[in-house]
C-alpha cells in the first residue's frame, strides 16, 4: 500500500499533462478500468495501474513516455491481456499504455508475402482479411492475442513446428524507446547483414527495453493440399515416441500436438466436436502443394504410428472438421478453466530438443502421479514443447504449495534435459526464479542491456528479469 | 606509422603474459604471418596486426582478452579470411585471434538435427561429415569459410532463399565478452521465450560485441528428390521479373541464382561445366520428398519463365552436372578475380524486397551502362539480394573513383527501395558510411550497445559503426 500511494501522488504530478495529450475518452483513473488492466489470463496477483490510456499514433506513444521518463513513472505496454504468465501485470502501478487502438493494417505487402502492421491488431482478425490474398500469419497462440504482445512475448503456437515462432518471422519493427525516442529496426528485405540486429533484441523482451509501435511481419501462403490425422495411444510416452518418429523422419508436420487423457476429455466438453475415446493422443496437420505427396506422408506418420503401438489412426478428418478441432485445441486453455470451475490453476509451460521429449513427457506425467497434482498434459510435440495445467482448491494452501512445487520440478526436468523453463509464455512474473539457473552469467548481460536501454527502470518494471 | 608504433609498444607490455598463455608454435610476430592476417579477399586496404595467437580453448580466449582489455589493447577475431568487405582487417593493430585450430565438431545430434561446433570448423568440411548422416547445414557463402566468421557476418548464399542465412540457423552461442566473461546464449531447445535474445544480438556483429567461441546450429536434412533447370533471357530485367512470378506463386526454389551475360561468359571459363549461351540467365534448383511434386513444380517454372520471354529452358540437368554448376556458381567471384587478373576490384553487395527487385535489377543494370563500369551484375535473385563485381585499373584513380561513385549509387538504388546495404557481406569497413542512412537513429542504440558490451573498444575496432 506504501508503495500504491507513492506512485498515485506520483501518476497525479503528470496528469494533468497525460490529459493534454488524451481526450478524455482516451485516458482513465476509472477503478472498472484499472481492473480490468490489473490481471491477464493467469492466476498470478492483479495489480492496479493509475491510469490507463489509449495512444492512437507512435508520436503520442513518444510523448507518454517521455513524460514518464522524466518523472520516473512506470509504463506498462498493454496488448489483448491475454497472456499467461502475469507478463502485463502493472505490478509498480503507473500507467498502462493500451495499444488496442493502435490497431490498423498498414500496408499489405501480398507480393512480398508481407504485412506491416500498428501492434493493437488481433491475429485472428489480420488473418480473416489476409485469407484474401491466399496468405496468413502463421504463429498462433490460440487467444485472439495481439500482434504486439505476440511479439513481446515472442509467442508461439501449434504451426511453430513448421513455420516457427513470431521470432522467425519479423523483419522490421518501430520501437519507442524508454525516453520516448521512435527508432526503426531491420527493414523490408528479407535479406539482412547491416549492423546488430535490433529487431530480434526488442523482440521477446516483454515491453521491458521499448513498446513496439508497428511490425512488418512475414506471411505464408495458405497451402493447397492439409490433411489431418488423429491418433490413440496406450500411455503419452508412447504418443512422444511416436511424435519423436515423426520429426526424425524429415516429415514435417504442420501441427503436432499430444494431449493426454484429461486433456482429451476436457477437448471432448466442446459441443462442435465429436467425441474422442479418453486415451492420450496426437492431432496432427500435415501440409503440401500436392495431394500424391501428402498421402504417402500420411502412409509413413501411420506405421511410426503404429510401431509405437497406437490404438487409432483416423485420417478421415474433413476440412470443416479440421477446423473445428483446431478451433477446440486453441480454447482448451479456457475450456479447462471452465471444467475446473472456481478452482485456481497454475500453467505450465518448459521446452526441450526433440531427442528429450519423450523421457520429458514420461517423467513429467509419473511427476504428476507421484505429487498428486490434479490436471492436464499436453503440448505443441514437434517442437519440444510441453504444458501441463495443474487446478487446486483457491483456499487449500497446502495444495497451491504443491502445484507450485510441481510446477518448480517440472522446470527442473526441462533445464535439466538442455531445455528452457519457457518455451512460449514468456518469463513474466513467473518464471523469474528460473532465470539465473537457466542462463548463468547470460543473465548479467540481460541486466546490462536492460540498464542501457531502460536506466531508469520504467519499462514494464518487474518482468523477466528476477 | 604513428599509430603502429604506439601500438607495438603497447603489444610490447602484454606480449610476455601472452607469451605465457601460448606456446612457442601458437603466437607469432613473424612479418609473413602478419601479412596473412592484415587482409580478407576485398580491394580493402590491409593492414598489419602487431600478432597473431591461435587459441585452442575458450579459456584461452578468455585470457587473452582479459589481458588486452586491461592493457586496452585491439583484438580482432579471425576465421578463414574469406570475407570479402573488410570485415577482419585489423586496422588499429593489436591481437589477431585466429580461431582456426579451434575447429572441433563437438556433438552430432543428429536426432535433432542440430550440431555443435568450435568456431574454426569450415562449413564445407562440416557438412561432408553430416552428409553421413543425412543432413547438411545450409547456409553456404561459397568460400570454404569458418562458421565462426559465418555467424559474426550473418552469411547467407544460394541455399538461403529455402533455407534461411546463418542467423534463421543457430540455437545457442558461448561468447567471450570483451573483458573476459564466458557466456552461454539460447539453448538446445528450438523453441525459446527465456528472456532476451542475445543469441542474435552476436550474430552478424562481427566480432565487435563479443568473440563466438562454441556455436550449436541448426541443420537441414539433404533433400531426397532434387531437380535444376537453367532458363536464359533476352535481358535481365526479364530474367528478375520471371524470378519475381516464381517466388510469388510459393514455389520454393532450393536455389534461384541470376547472372548477367558477362558472369555467364566467366562461369563459362570454369573447364568443368558446358559452356552456357553468354545471356542473361537463371540456374535454378528444386527439391522435394517427392518425385511427382517436383515435376509439376518445373512445369509451372517454365511456364513463368516463357511468359517472360526464356529462350531456353533447360531442365536436363543431372546431379553430377548440377553439382559442377554450383560449385562453379561458388567460385565465380574468385574467377572473375582470375578473368579480370591484375585489375582492381569492387564488390557490391544490396537486397531489396522482391517485389522492387525486377526494378533495382534493370536499374542497376542501366547504371552500369550509363556509369561505364567494367564487370558482372548477379545475385541470390531468390531472396532480392544483387551482386555487381566491379573491375578497375588499379592506378587510375579515375576509373576507381567511377567504380566507387558507381556503388554508392548502387547501394542508393536499393535503400530507396525499402532495402539494406548489404544483405549478406556485412558492414565491415566499406558500408559503414551507408549505416547513418540506412537505420537513422536506431544506429545511437547500436552504438550504446557496443559502449556497453565493449566499453575499452578493444573488439574489432573500426568496424561496423560509423
Amino acid at each position: 500500500m506504501e508503495n500504491q500511494v507513492i506512485h498515485m501522488s506520483a501518476i497525479h504530478a503528470i496528469l494533468p499533462q497525460l490529459q493534454a495529450i488524451y481526450p478524455e475518452d482516451r485516458i482513465s483513473v476509472n477503478r472498472a478500468v484499472l481492473e480490468q488492466h490489473a490481471r491477464d489470463q493467469s492466476a498470478h496477483e492483479p495489480h492496479l495501474p493509475d491510469a490507463v490510456v489509449w495512444p492512437l499514433t507512435t508520436e503520442e506513444v513518444s510523448q507518454t513516455l517521455r513524460l514518464a521518463y522524466d518523472a520516473r513513472i512506470p509504463v506498462t505496454p498493454w496488448g489483448a491481456g491475454t497472456s499467461i504468465e502475469g507478463n502485463p501485470i502493472p505490478v509498480a502501478g503507473g500507467v498502462v499504455l493500451d495499444l488496442s487502438r493502435m490497431d490498423q493494417i498498414l500496408t499489405i505487402h501480398d507480393k512480398d508475402f508481407q504485412v506491416t502492421v500498428q501492434p493493437g491488431v488481433l491475429y485472428k482478425d489480420m488473418n480473416k482479411i489476409l485469407a484474401r490474398y491466399g496468405l496468413f500469419f502463421a504463429p498462433d497462440p490460440g487467444a485472439n492475442a495481439s500482434i504486439g504482445g505476440m511479439l513481446a512475448n515472442n509467442a508461439a503456437g501449434i504451426r511453430t513446428v513448421k513455420y516457427g515462432a513470431t521470432r522467425d518471422n519479423v523483419l522490421a519493427l518501430e520501437v519507442v524507446l524508454a525516453d520516448g525516442r521512435v527508432i526503426r529496426t531491420g527493414s523490408r528485405s528479407v535479406k539482412q547483414s547491416a549492423g546488430y540486429d535490433l529487431t530480434h533484441l526488442f523482440v521477446g523482451s516483454e515491453g521491458t527495453l521499448g513498446v513496439i509501435t508497428e511490425a512488418t511481419l512475414k506471411l505464408a501462403p495458405i497451402p493447397a493440399h492439409v490433411s489431418a490425422a488423429v491418433a490413440r495411444f496406450p500411455t503419452v510416452a508412447d504418443a512422444a515416441e511416436a511424435v519423436f518418429d515423426i520429426i526424425g523422419a524429415g516429415l514435417e508436420p504442420a501441427a503436432l500436438e499430444l494431449l493426454d487423457a484429461t486433456a482429451v476429455k476436457i477437448l471432448n466438453t466442446d459441443p462442435d466436436i465429436p467425441p474422442f475415446p479418453e486415451q492420450p493422443a496426437l492431432f496432427m496437420e500435415f501440409a503440401s502443394s500436392h495431394e500424391t505427396a501428402l498421402a504417402d506422408t500420411l502412409d509413413m506418420v501411420r506405421e511410426l504410428c503404429q510401431e509405437h503401438r497406437a490404438q487409432g489412426f483416423d485420417t478421415g478428418v474433413g476440412r470443416q472438421e479440421r477446423a473445428r478441432i483446431w478451433h477446440a485445441r486453441h480454447h482448451l486453455f479456457e475450456a479447462h478453466v471452465r471444467y475446473f470451475a472456481g478452482q485456481s490453476f497454475l500453467v505450465g509451460d518448459a521446452a526441450v530438443p526433440i531427442s528429450h521429449y519423450p523421457e520429458l513427457i514420461a517423467r513429467t506425467a509419473a511427476l504428476m502421479e507421484e505429487m498428486g497434482v490434479v490436471g492436464s498434459l499436453l503440448g505443441h510435440a514437434g517442437d519440444g514443447n510441453i504444458h501441463t495445467i495443474v487446478f487446486y482448491p483457491p483456499e487449500n494452501d497446502e495444495a497451491r504449495q504443491r502445484a507450485l512445487a510441481f510446477n518448480d520440478a517440472f522446470v527442473g526436468l526441462a533445464l535439466e534435459r538442455e531445455g528452457t523453463c519457457t518455451g512460449e509464455h514468456g518469463v513474466g512474473l513467473g518464471k523469474r526464479k528460473f532465470m539465473a539457473r537457466e542462463h548463468g552469467l547470460a543473465l548479467e548481460v540481460m541486466r546490462q542491456l536492460k540498464q542501457t536501454l531502460d536506466p531508469r527502470g520504467i519499462l514494464n518494471p518487474g518482468k523477466v528479469l528476477p
